[in-house]
């Protein structure tokens, strides 16, 4: 055993975030979530398949930290990922991730990510995907509350997968509404900067809202939402923390990721447990209706789901021979006689003494 | 933004396998096993401040794949580990693993670590700070039972913390033994290869079993084991998978880490879901007794638990600045503007084309 070269079996591919923006910026943001869009459609449309767990959330005063993990029986992955909204004042971001896909087979990682900005583009493709079920056909304007992190992503996949043409763009806080502005120029995209959430829901059959307080809010109230409209609604993801009035679920058909999830963590904690709602999964395989109608009200509770990462895990290690720039982590301890653990470091020992 | 530099809250420190070794043989594989004990016992002896959760099995026709969250609600831990039997038949390790600290506050992960090592070396730590409270006193031989990668970490470990001089080795692969004396050859333990298991108890205060078959296997019978003895059950650690006849059992006295998995995982499963079994803290806290007798059998039914992967994180992010070697892995988001991620993928793509 050479001191410097791990054995084969050690290394695991590892995309850092540097590496992760070459990606989507080598393919296109566009072309990144159209394709994350299909590896997520496929693994809804396979749902039974994969071992299902609601998360794992570890909740402190500040926040949360959640591991994701989940397997179609070939392979697994998980991602851990935290939700502090007070990190913003420090610098740094609300939500940071990374994740794991593995070999069921043999239990070893074949990849490790930074999950942060893969994570931005996940959401944003199953919030489109599912809109190109739910929303009224030929939508073309689409309100945007909340103008942080996810928005322009949400933005961009909403034009892409479902040919919206205009954004009607409203946050607290002008200044994040500027930074999205700025960020979709030149993106085909008509931008129009609201003063109230009012006003940019002027004309939008889509809603997304998108906030990040960690506590009950009302970011949308009854007489703000019209009939026909699709709400997708992204910020409402923890205990404690909604975005919708009660009265506006009570008036729409509710579509989730895993009822088993989004009762501890959407918006329908504020419901009855036995409140009706449709798992998306079943209208994308044609088990359950969609849209009936053009006056109902659709609403999407997305919480975030495990297959959702595996999905974006699953792209992003198909996707990686056509891109450069991942580092190899001699993660995994490979001796030449796998029972050899210790006679492993101890020639090392002896090496480095040589040395 | 530079295009080589990360931002500096991008950046998570990473132990490689090798860097692992290399602070194991600078520091010395005996006095990392005591400090590691002394980091365990401190984490068993706060045990009611910690989150505590059975660990979360993905489990498959050929082995498991788990994770082992905890958090004292100032720092956070995980765990992923995989556990598959057949894996040394392909050169690859039972048990390979990695782990993650974090900051309660930020959710931050502050490390990163191969963890295959480190819970070889948290698990033999384990293992004997329990026996210091339960072996009979001046016991100073110790059969060994399964002589894989576990083995040699074992054997030192109870030389270390309990003061053993001898142990008995056995293995029903002859040349896993040969190859445990060949590695504890000068380490000041006298090794004795024997040619069953009844051989290697033979004067043995101390049974530790450790076998990786996943199923119900009987490596202790009744007859073999005789009174006074203490038992250190490793091996079995997975549903469907023990080592020790129930008989064995109903004469013992039985401690465990948390109940609540081990009844899942451990020996146990073996006894009905109200067997009396004593949790290890409160031995080490003194809420109640460890060894009463010298007639008493005393089985420690280990599994392992996320507290002491808690512990080894713990322990190794403080000595971390004692050794070098880490690299820094660019692996969390860090935008300028924490809402601004779209805008850092773009701003990288132009410093790109600018090249």
């Amino acid at each position: 055993m050479s001191l410097s070269k791990p054995g084969p079996m050690s290394l695991v591919p590892f995309v850092s975030v540097e590496n992760m923006m070459r990606i989507v910026v080598e393919r296109g943001v566009e072309r990144t979530l159209v394709e994350l869009a299909d590896y997520i459609e496929e693994d809804f449309r396979r749902w039974p398949q994969f071992d299902k767990t609601p998360r794992i959330a570890a909740h402190s005063p500040d926040g949360v930290i959640e591991l994701m993990p989940t397997s179609d029986g070939r392979s697994y992955g998980f991602k851990y990922v935290n939700g502090h909204p007070k990190n913003v004042r420090s610098g740094r971001q609300t939500v940071t991730a990374f994740g794991v896909l593995s070999d069921v087979d043999t239990g070893y990682p074949v990849l490790l990510t930074e999950m942060t900005i893969l994570t931005a583009l996940r959401t944003a493709a199953t919030s489109a995907l599912v809109a190109k079920y739910l929303a009224p056909k030929g939508a073309k304007v689409m309100a945007m509350i909340g103008n942080g992190a996810q928005s322009e992503f949400q933005c961009l996949a909403f034009k892409a997968i479902c040919g919206i043409d205009t954004v009607r763009l409203f946050d607290i806080d002008v200044k994040a509404t500027e930074k999205a502005v700025r960020n979709l120029q030149g993106k085909g995209l008509n931008v129009v900067a609201c003063k109230s959430g009012e006003e940019a829901m002027e004309g939008a059959q889509i809603i997304t809202t998108c906030t990040a307080d960690k506590q009950f809010a009302t970011i949308l109230s009854d007489n703000m939402v019209g009939p026909g409209v699709h709400i997708n609604a992204i910020g409402g993801d923890c205990p404690g923390k909604t975005e919708l009035h009660r009265d506006i679920l009570l008036r729409s058909d509710i579509f989730v990721e895993y009822p088993e999830q989004t009762r501890i963590e959407g918006e329908i904690q504020q419901l009855p447990e036995d409140h009706p709602v449709t798992e998306i999964w079943q209208v994308m395989t044609g088990v359950a209706a969609g849209r009936t109608s053009d006056k109902q009200i659709t609403l999407f509770d997305s919480v975030g789901f495990a297959t959702e990462d595996f999905s974006a895990l699953r792209y992003l290690n198909a996707v990686l021979k056509e891109h450069q720039g991942q580092q190899m982590l001699d993660m995994l301890a490979d001796p030449d006689d796998p029972r050899d653990l210790f006679g492993m470091i101890e020639r090392y020992g002896k090496a480095a003494e040589a040395l």
